[in-house]
C-alpha cells in the first residue's frame, strides 16, 4: 500500500488521499491480509511500516517533494518482488518506477487529474496498472477502470446529531475551485452564519476572497481544525455548503458532514450527485439563488437518512468489500487487458482541450498542437513490448 | 543511453548534457557497439534512437517537463532487459525507476549536485548504479566513483587559430555562478573588449549585472550562438574568461576555446584547475586583480599547446576511451560493491551542510537538523536487500 506522503497516515488534519490509504491499510489488515503501508516514518498503524521519509512533506516545507517523494516511491518497487499486489494511492509518478517491473499485478486509485500532461503519465503505464476512479463522474474516456471505489469513513468516528444546527459549514482546503467564496455569499444572502475551517491553500485566494468577509460572528475563520473540533464542527451545522467551480472527484467531508446527520448544500457537479441524495441528504444546486432558496428547507430533512446513507454506500466497511473485490480481480486478471477501441480513439482526441476537470489547466504546448506530437505521447502505452 | 531532453541530441546551441551524451552515441557506434539513444524525437544519431518526447522540453517550454521526462526515463527502464549495459546521463531522477531493476549494470555520469537533497537520491541508488565523476573535484565523499571521466570534444570540429585575438569571450549560461559580472569587470580594468554569447538563464541578473554594461563595442552582447558562430568566437578570441563564483564541475567551454588554440583567463576553483595548466593554456586568476594582471600576458601563450592539450587529455576518443574502460568495468562487476566504511561515515554527515558547488542551496529542513530523519534518508542505500 503506496500512500501519499504530504502527511503521515492517517493525517492529523486535513489529508484525504492520506485518509483514504490510511483506511484501507487498517482495513485490510483487520480483514486478515498481510499488508506493508509505504507512508511517512510518524505514520501509525497495524500493518507493516515502511518508511524513507520521517514526516510528511507539509509538516516540514524544506523537505524536498520532488526527490524525497522519488525515494518514496522507488522504496516501494525496490521491494516490488515481496508481494502479491501493489495499491498505489500516490498519483502517477510511482508508475513510472512501475514500468521498469513487470509483477506483481499493480492497481492506481487515480484520486484527481492535476493537470492534462498527466493524462500521457496514465495512458503510458496503462498496460502495466490498472486503474480505480472515486466517482462514476471522474473518468478519462482514454482509460479503462476496473471499478469505481468510493471512498469510506468509520461512520463510528463520525458522532450523529439528530437536530440541525444553526449555522452552515464550509471545510476543505480554501482554493477557489472549492467555492468558498460562494459559501460565504449563500450565508449572507440566506441571512444565516457561516464557519469556516479550512488550511489557506491558496492565500491570494484568501487575503482577496475570504478575509474581507470574516468578522468573527457572521463569517468565522476558524482554521485548520484537527480530528475531535472537525467533528463537532461537522454535527453542528445546519448544513455543509459544497458548491465546487470545479467538478468534485469524490468530496470526502460530504460523507463525514453525512455520517453526523449533516446534509449537504452542494453544487450539481461533478460527484456531488453521486454523493447526494437530492431532497433527502441534502440539495443539488445550481447556482448561488437556487442553494440560497434551498437553506428554509434545510430544517425539514432528515438527517438520520444522511447517517444511513453513508452506513449503506460510503462506510469503511464498504470501501474495503469494494476494494477487496477489485484486489481479487487483478490478481485473478494479472495484468490489465489491451484497450478496446474506443478507448484508443479516445487517446487520439486532443486530451489537452478534453472538458475535463483538470486542478490545473496550463497552456498546451506548441509540440502537441501540432499533432504527430501527440500522437507519439498518447500512444505509447508499451503495448509494443 | 539516456540523454537528457532540455534539448535534442546534439544540442543545435547551448546543452552540454545533451552535447556529450550524444557524442558517446556517436562515437559508440563508431566503434561498433551496439547503442539505442534514448533521447528527443527530433534528435540526430547514427545509433538507433528511441523517443517518446517529440522535441527538446526548452524547445516548447509549455511541455511539462515534471511528467515528460519521467516518462523519457520510464520508456527506458521498461526496456532495461534488452541492453548489456545503462548509461543515464539524465540526472538522478531515472535512478528511482533503476531501484525496481537488478539488471542491467547501470552507470550514472553524475553531471551536477543540482541541490542537497539529490545527494539522498543517490545514495538511495548507490547500490544499484555506478558513478562516474566528470572531474576530481567534482566528487561527493558519500558516493563511491567508478573513475573521473572527462568530458570530451571532436578537435575537428573547432578550427585551430594560430593568432591571438583582440576580445576577450564570455560563452555560457548568463548566471551569477558563471561570473559574467566578472569577465565585465576583468574586461574593463584591463581595456581589453569583450564579447558575451550566452543565452539570459538568469534574466533578472541579466538585467542588473550585465545589460547596464552592453554598449555594442567594449561590451558586446550576442545573444546565443549556434555552432559555427562559436566556432569563430572562439577562435578569434585573446581569451575565453571563465571566473566562476562556483566550483566549475567539468566546464566544456575551457576545452572548445583550448581546441580553437585560446587559453583560459580562469578561477582557481572547482575542474578549473584540473583543466587548465597554468601559465600554458590559461592562467589559474585568485580574484579579479589578479585576473587583470593576467591579461597582458596572454598574447605570450603559445595557442598550439591549448589545442594539444585538448587532444592528448580532453578529446572526444580520450572520452570514448575512458568510457569504454568504464563500461567493461562495470559489465565486469555487475553492481557496485558496498560502500566503504569511510564512504557511509560521509553519508552521515551532513550532507547539507558540506562546503559542496550546489548550484541552489535551499533552506534546510527542520527534519533533517534533529539528527535521526538524516540517517534514515542517508543510510537507505539498498544494502539491507
Amino acid at each position: 500500500m503506496l500512500a501519499p506522503i504530504s502527511w503521515p497516515s492517517p493525517p492529523p488534519g486535513y489529508g484525504p488521499w492520506e485518509q483514504i490509504a490510511s483506511s484501507l491499510a487498517e482495513g485490510m489488515t483487520a480483514r486478515g491480509l498481510d499488508v506493508t503501508l509505504f507512508a511517512t516514518g510518524n505514520s501509525v498503524t497495524k500493518a507493516k511500516l515502511d518508511a524513507v521519509v520521517p514526516v510528511g512533506l507539509n509538516e516540514d516545507p524544506a523537505l524536498n517533494g520532488d526527490v524525497y517523494g522519488a525515494l518514496h516511491a522507488a522504496n516501494l518497487f525496490r521491494r516490488a518482488g515481496d508481494f502479491d499486489l501493489i495499491h498505489n494511492s500516490f498519483d502517477w509518478k510511482p508508475l513510472m518506477c512501475a514500468l521498469a517491473t513487470t509483477s506483481p499485478p499493480l492497481l492506481t486509485t487515480i484520486h484527481g487529474f492535476s493537470a492534462p500532461p498527466i493524462l500521457a503519465a496514465y495512458y503510458a503505464a496503462a498496460a502495466r496498472s490498472f486503474y480505480c476512479s472515486i466517482s462514476d463522474s471522474d473518468r478519462d474516456p482514454g482509460l479503462d477502470y476496473l471499478a469505481t471505489t468510493y471512498n469510506g469513513i468509520d461512520p463510528q468516528e463520525f458522532t450523529f446529531v439528530d437536530r440541525p444546527g444553526d449555522y452552515l459549514l464550509f471545510l476543505g482546503r480554501l482554493h477557489p475551485e472549492k467555492g468558498t467564496h460562494l459559501a460565504i455569499e449563500i450565508a449572507k444572502r440566506a441571512g444565516v452564519r457561516l464557519k469556516i475551517a479550512a488550511i489557506p491553500q491558496d492565500l491570494a485566494y484568501f487575503r482577496e476572497c475570504v478575509e474581507p468577509h470574516v468578522d468573527g460572528d457572521r463569517v468565522q475563520f476558524l482554521g485548520a481544525v484537527e480530528r475531535v473540533a472537525r467533528n463537532e464542527l461537522l454535527g453542528g451545522a445546519l448544513a455543509l455548503v459544497h458548491m465546487t467551480t470545479r467538478p468534485e472527484r469524490f468530496g470526502l467531508t460530504m460523507i463525514e458532514a453525512m455520517a453526523c446527520g449533516t446534509p449537504v448544500l452542494g453544487a450539481r457537479l461533478g460527484s456531488i450527485p453521486e454523493i447526494v441524495v437530492d431532497g433527502a441528504t441534502g440539495f443539488l444546486c445550481d447556482d448561488v439563488p437556487d442553494a440560497v432558496a434551498k437553506v428554509p428547507l434545510l430544517n425539514a430533512l432528515d438527517r438520520r437518512a444522511c447517517r444511513d446513507r453513508v452506513e449503506s454506500t460510503f462506510s469503511l466497511e464498504r470501501m474495503i468489500d469494494a476494494y477487496l473485490a477489485v484486489y481479487r480481480r487483478a490478481v485473478e486478471l494479472g495484468s490489465p487487458p489491451p484497450p478496446s477501441d474506443a478507448v484508443r480513439a479516445a487517446r487520439e482526441i486532443d486530451y489537452w482541450d478534453r472538458p475535463m476537470g483538470f486542478t490545473d489547466h496550463p497552456p498546451k504546448p506548441a509540440t502537441l498542437r501540432s499533432g504527430p506530437g501527440l500522437r507519439t505521447l498518447a500512444n505509447h502505452d508499451g503495448s509494443r513490448r
